[in-house]
Protein backbone atom coordinates (compact mmCIF):
# COMPACT_ATOMS: atom_id res chain seq x y z
CA UNK A 1 0.00 0.00 0.00
CA UNK A 2 1.47 3.22 -0.80
CA UNK A 3 -0.78 6.53 0.48
CA UNK A 4 -0.89 8.98 -2.65
CA UNK A 5 -1.16 12.35 -1.23
CA UNK A 6 -3.59 15.12 -2.51
CA UNK A 7 -1.72 17.89 -5.32
CA UNK A 8 -1.85 21.28 -3.56
CA UNK A 9 -2.27 22.86 -6.86
CA UNK A 10 -5.32 21.62 -7.02
CA UNK A 11 -6.61 23.33 -3.48
CA UNK A 12 -7.53 26.90 -3.17
CA UNK A 13 -6.35 28.80 -0.10
CA UNK A 14 -9.25 27.97 1.98
CA UNK A 15 -9.33 24.64 1.39
CA UNK A 16 -5.51 24.54 2.20
CA UNK A 17 -6.01 26.06 5.12
CA UNK A 18 -9.24 25.42 6.75
CA UNK A 19 -9.80 22.22 4.60
CA UNK A 20 -9.40 18.27 5.75
CA UNK A 21 -7.99 17.49 2.21
CA UNK A 22 -4.28 16.81 3.48
CA UNK A 23 -2.19 18.01 0.38
CA UNK A 24 1.53 18.38 1.93
CA UNK A 25 3.49 21.24 0.53
CA UNK A 26 6.90 19.22 -1.15
CA UNK A 27 9.70 21.97 -1.67
CA UNK A 28 11.70 21.45 -4.87
CA UNK A 29 13.31 19.18 -4.03
CA UNK A 30 10.36 17.24 -3.34
CA UNK A 31 10.83 17.36 0.53
CA UNK A 32 8.76 18.46 3.75
CA UNK A 33 10.05 19.66 6.68
CA UNK A 34 9.01 17.84 10.06
CA UNK A 35 9.23 18.27 13.68
CA UNK A 36 9.99 15.66 15.91
CA UNK A 37 8.34 16.34 19.47
CA UNK A 38 8.59 14.00 22.48
CA UNK A 39 5.13 12.33 23.77
CA UNK A 40 4.46 13.58 27.08
CA UNK A 41 7.27 16.24 27.71
CA UNK A 42 6.42 18.13 24.28
CA UNK A 43 10.26 18.27 24.43
CA UNK A 44 11.21 19.16 20.21
CA UNK A 45 14.03 15.63 19.43
CA UNK A 46 14.77 16.59 16.03
CA UNK A 47 14.22 18.86 12.99
CA UNK A 48 14.48 16.45 9.43
CA UNK A 49 12.94 15.64 6.31
CA UNK A 50 10.52 13.08 4.16
CA UNK A 51 9.73 13.07 1.18
CA UNK A 52 6.49 11.49 -0.46
CA UNK A 53 7.44 8.09 0.52
CA UNK A 54 8.90 8.36 3.77
CA UNK A 55 6.16 10.11 4.93
CA UNK A 56 3.47 7.57 3.13
CA UNK A 57 5.85 4.43 5.11
CA UNK A 58 5.21 6.38 8.08
CA UNK A 59 1.86 6.80 8.08
CA UNK A 60 1.47 3.21 7.12
CA UNK A 61 3.88 1.75 9.63
CA UNK A 62 3.50 4.27 12.60
CA UNK A 63 7.29 3.91 12.59
CA UNK A 64 8.98 7.12 11.53
CA UNK A 65 10.20 7.45 8.34
CA UNK A 66 12.75 10.64 6.97
CA UNK A 67 14.65 11.65 3.84
CA UNK A 68 18.57 11.84 4.85
CA UNK A 69 19.68 14.48 2.70
CA UNK A 70 23.63 14.03 3.13
CA UNK A 71 23.24 10.18 2.59
CA UNK A 72 20.28 10.99 -0.27
CA UNK A 73 18.80 7.62 0.91
CA UNK A 74 15.23 6.65 2.84
CA UNK A 75 16.03 6.71 6.39
CA UNK A 76 13.70 4.82 9.08
CA UNK A 77 15.35 6.13 12.03
CA UNK A 78 17.17 3.81 14.22
CA UNK A 79 17.58 0.94 11.91
CA UNK A 80 21.46 1.34 13.06
CA UNK A 81 21.16 2.61 16.33
CA UNK A 82 17.92 1.18 17.43
CA UNK A 83 16.77 4.27 18.36
CA UNK A 84 13.23 4.16 16.75
CA UNK A 85 10.35 6.31 16.81
CA UNK A 86 6.90 5.35 17.18
CA UNK A 87 4.43 7.92 16.07
CA UNK A 88 1.56 9.51 18.15
CA UNK A 89 0.32 11.88 16.15
CA UNK A 90 1.07 13.68 13.12
CA UNK A 91 -0.03 17.44 12.08
CA UNK A 92 0.51 20.16 9.67
CA UNK A 93 0.34 23.78 9.69
CA UNK A 94 -1.64 26.21 8.04
CA UNK A 95 -0.18 26.33 4.59
CA UNK A 96 0.40 22.83 4.74
CA UNK A 97 4.82 22.56 4.15
CA UNK A 98 5.62 21.78 7.38
CA UNK A 99 4.80 18.64 10.44
CA UNK A 100 5.18 18.45 13.36
CA UNK A 101 5.46 14.47 14.53
CA UNK A 102 4.83 13.57 17.88
CA UNK A 103 6.57 10.37 18.89
CA UNK A 104 7.56 7.73 21.30
CA UNK A 105 11.44 7.52 20.82
CA UNK A 106 12.82 4.30 21.62
CA UNK A 107 15.81 2.43 22.33
CA UNK A 108 18.19 4.39 25.04
CA UNK A 109 15.88 7.33 24.43
CA UNK A 110 18.32 9.16 22.33
CA UNK A 111 16.78 10.94 19.22
CA UNK A 112 20.51 12.47 18.10
CA UNK A 113 23.19 10.86 16.08
CA UNK A 114 25.27 12.43 19.18
CA UNK A 115 23.90 10.61 21.58
CA UNK A 116 21.67 12.80 23.33
CA UNK A 117 18.32 12.72 23.84
CA UNK A 118 17.64 15.89 21.52
CA UNK A 119 20.14 17.61 18.60
CA UNK A 120 19.22 21.22 20.46
CA UNK A 121 21.44 20.91 23.81
CA UNK A 122 23.81 23.87 23.10
CA UNK A 123 21.78 27.29 23.40
CA UNK A 124 22.88 30.77 22.06
CA UNK A 125 24.33 33.50 24.36
CA UNK A 126 24.88 36.85 23.69
CA UNK A 127 27.41 39.01 25.00
CA UNK A 128 28.40 42.45 23.44
CA UNK A 129 28.13 41.93 19.56
CA UNK A 130 29.06 38.34 19.44
CA UNK A 131 27.28 35.13 19.99
CA UNK A 132 28.18 32.25 20.96
CA UNK A 133 27.05 28.49 22.23
CA UNK A 134 26.53 26.94 25.70
CA UNK A 135 26.46 23.48 26.13
CA UNK A 136 22.67 22.99 28.16
CA UNK A 137 24.49 19.44 29.59
CA UNK A 138 22.52 17.22 28.42
CA UNK A 139 23.72 13.75 29.14
CA UNK A 140 24.67 11.37 25.84
CA UNK A 141 23.01 8.15 26.36
CA UNK A 142 24.53 5.89 24.12
CA UNK A 143 28.03 6.12 22.35
CA UNK A 144 28.07 7.37 19.07
CA UNK A 145 31.07 5.93 18.46
CA UNK A 146 29.99 2.43 19.93
CA UNK A 147 26.78 2.31 18.17
CA UNK A 148 28.18 3.94 14.65
CA UNK A 149 31.79 2.65 14.39
CA UNK B 1 24.93 47.26 16.38
CA UNK B 2 25.01 43.76 14.12
CA UNK B 3 26.28 40.41 14.93
CA UNK B 4 28.36 38.83 12.46
CA UNK B 5 27.99 35.38 12.54
CA UNK B 6 30.77 32.80 11.96
CA UNK B 7 31.45 30.75 8.63
CA UNK B 8 30.67 27.14 9.13
CA UNK B 9 33.10 26.30 6.37
CA UNK B 10 35.71 27.29 8.95
CA UNK B 11 34.64 25.21 11.44
CA UNK B 12 35.65 21.14 11.46
CA UNK B 13 33.05 18.50 12.21
CA UNK B 14 33.77 18.37 15.71
CA UNK B 15 33.84 21.84 16.32
CA UNK B 16 30.58 22.22 14.39
CA UNK B 17 28.80 19.75 16.45
CA UNK B 18 30.49 19.78 19.98
CA UNK B 19 31.93 23.56 20.24
CA UNK B 20 30.81 26.96 21.33
CA UNK B 21 31.46 28.98 17.96
CA UNK B 22 27.77 29.61 16.68
CA UNK B 23 27.67 29.31 13.06
CA UNK B 24 24.83 28.97 11.44
CA UNK B 25 24.43 27.02 8.14
CA UNK B 26 22.05 29.20 6.08
CA UNK B 27 21.15 27.33 3.00
CA UNK B 28 21.70 28.18 -0.80
CA UNK B 29 18.65 30.62 -0.09
CA UNK B 30 20.30 32.17 2.95
CA UNK B 31 17.95 31.26 5.36
CA UNK B 32 17.83 28.96 8.35
CA UNK B 33 14.45 27.15 9.81
CA UNK B 34 13.37 28.20 13.15
CA UNK B 35 11.04 26.50 15.23
CA UNK B 36 9.20 28.76 17.29
CA UNK B 37 7.95 27.01 20.80
CA UNK B 38 6.03 28.42 23.78
CA UNK B 39 7.72 29.46 26.93
CA UNK B 40 6.34 26.88 29.94
CA UNK B 41 3.93 24.81 27.78
CA UNK B 42 6.57 23.85 25.11
CA UNK B 43 3.97 23.90 22.46
CA UNK B 44 5.18 24.51 18.74
CA UNK B 45 3.59 27.69 17.68
CA UNK B 46 5.24 28.59 14.09
CA UNK B 47 7.77 27.25 11.70
CA UNK B 48 9.32 30.15 9.80
CA UNK B 49 13.00 31.04 8.37
CA UNK B 50 15.39 33.58 9.43
CA UNK B 51 18.72 35.54 7.18
CA UNK B 52 21.33 36.79 9.03
CA UNK B 53 19.77 40.32 9.48
CA UNK B 54 16.82 38.60 11.13
CA UNK B 55 18.97 36.64 13.22
CA UNK B 56 20.91 39.29 14.26
CA UNK B 57 18.10 41.74 14.75
CA UNK B 58 16.10 39.00 17.06
CA UNK B 59 19.49 38.62 19.23
CA UNK B 60 19.82 42.40 19.63
CA UNK B 61 16.30 43.37 20.36
CA UNK B 62 15.31 40.04 21.86
CA UNK B 63 11.61 40.43 20.02
CA UNK B 64 11.18 37.82 16.84
CA UNK B 65 12.34 38.74 13.33
CA UNK B 66 11.48 36.26 10.49
CA UNK B 67 12.40 36.41 6.83
CA UNK B 68 9.31 36.29 5.07
CA UNK B 69 9.79 34.07 2.01
CA UNK B 70 6.03 34.57 0.43
CA UNK B 71 6.72 38.43 1.14
CA UNK B 72 10.86 38.48 0.17
CA UNK B 73 11.11 40.93 3.28
CA UNK B 74 12.22 41.14 6.45
CA UNK B 75 9.24 40.40 8.75
CA UNK B 76 9.20 41.33 12.84
CA UNK B 77 6.62 39.16 13.49
CA UNK B 78 3.11 40.98 15.24
CA UNK B 79 3.82 44.53 13.65
CA UNK B 80 0.42 43.87 11.83
CA UNK B 81 -1.03 41.81 14.16
CA UNK B 82 0.20 42.75 17.38
CA UNK B 83 1.31 39.29 18.49
CA UNK B 84 5.09 40.10 19.10
CA UNK B 85 7.04 37.33 20.81
CA UNK B 86 9.26 37.93 22.96
CA UNK B 87 12.77 35.43 23.13
CA UNK B 88 13.24 33.31 26.12
CA UNK B 89 15.91 31.25 24.70
CA UNK B 90 17.72 30.19 21.10
CA UNK B 91 19.14 26.96 20.39
CA UNK B 92 20.81 25.40 18.16
CA UNK B 93 21.06 21.68 16.45
CA UNK B 94 24.22 19.62 16.38
CA UNK B 95 24.67 20.46 13.07
CA UNK B 96 23.44 24.22 13.21
CA UNK B 97 21.26 23.82 10.25
CA UNK B 98 18.06 24.83 12.21
CA UNK B 99 17.14 26.74 15.36
CA UNK B 100 14.82 26.13 18.29
CA UNK B 101 13.61 29.59 19.80
CA UNK B 102 11.39 29.76 23.00
CA UNK B 103 9.54 32.95 23.45
CA UNK B 104 6.65 34.48 25.28
CA UNK B 105 3.61 35.13 22.89
CA UNK B 106 2.03 38.64 23.33
CA UNK B 107 -1.08 39.99 22.36
CA UNK B 108 -3.78 37.91 21.95
CA UNK B 109 -1.73 34.58 22.01
CA UNK B 110 -2.03 33.88 18.82
CA UNK B 111 1.13 33.37 16.71
CA UNK B 112 -0.86 32.09 13.50
CA UNK B 113 -2.50 33.92 10.87
CA UNK B 114 -5.57 32.51 11.09
CA UNK B 115 -5.45 33.63 14.37
CA UNK B 116 -5.23 30.56 15.95
CA UNK B 117 -2.39 30.21 19.13
CA UNK B 118 0.01 27.81 16.89
CA UNK B 119 -0.37 26.81 13.01
CA UNK B 120 -0.42 23.51 13.80
CA UNK B 121 -4.12 22.94 14.28
CA UNK B 122 -5.02 20.27 12.24
CA UNK B 123 -4.14 16.23 12.72
CA UNK B 124 -3.36 14.20 9.80
CA UNK B 125 -5.95 10.66 10.06
CA UNK B 126 -5.16 7.76 7.68
CA UNK B 127 -8.60 5.63 6.54
CA UNK B 128 -7.58 2.70 4.63
CA UNK B 129 -5.11 4.33 2.00
CA UNK B 130 -6.29 7.47 2.26
CA UNK B 131 -4.83 10.38 4.57
CA UNK B 132 -7.09 13.10 5.76
CA UNK B 133 -6.94 16.21 7.98
CA UNK B 134 -9.45 16.59 10.98
CA UNK B 135 -9.35 20.05 12.49
CA UNK B 136 -8.37 19.60 16.24
CA UNK B 137 -10.66 22.60 17.48
CA UNK B 138 -8.37 24.78 18.17
CA UNK B 139 -10.36 28.30 19.09
CA UNK B 140 -9.57 31.43 16.75
CA UNK B 141 -8.19 34.52 19.20
CA UNK B 142 -8.53 37.34 16.48
CA UNK B 143 -10.50 37.30 13.14
CA UNK B 144 -8.35 37.68 10.46
CA UNK B 145 -9.99 39.86 8.42
CA UNK B 146 -10.47 42.74 10.97
CA UNK B 147 -6.54 42.30 11.94
CA UNK B 148 -5.31 42.17 8.07
CA UNK B 149 -8.15 43.62 6.30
Amino acid sequence: MTIAFADPQSLDHAALEEGTIFAPRFDAHGLITVVTTEAGTNDILMVAHMNAEALSLTLETGIAHYWSRSRKALWKKGETSGEMQEVVELRTDCDQDCLVMTVRQTGRGAACHTGRKTCFYRRVTLSDDTADLEDTGLPRLFDPKAVYG
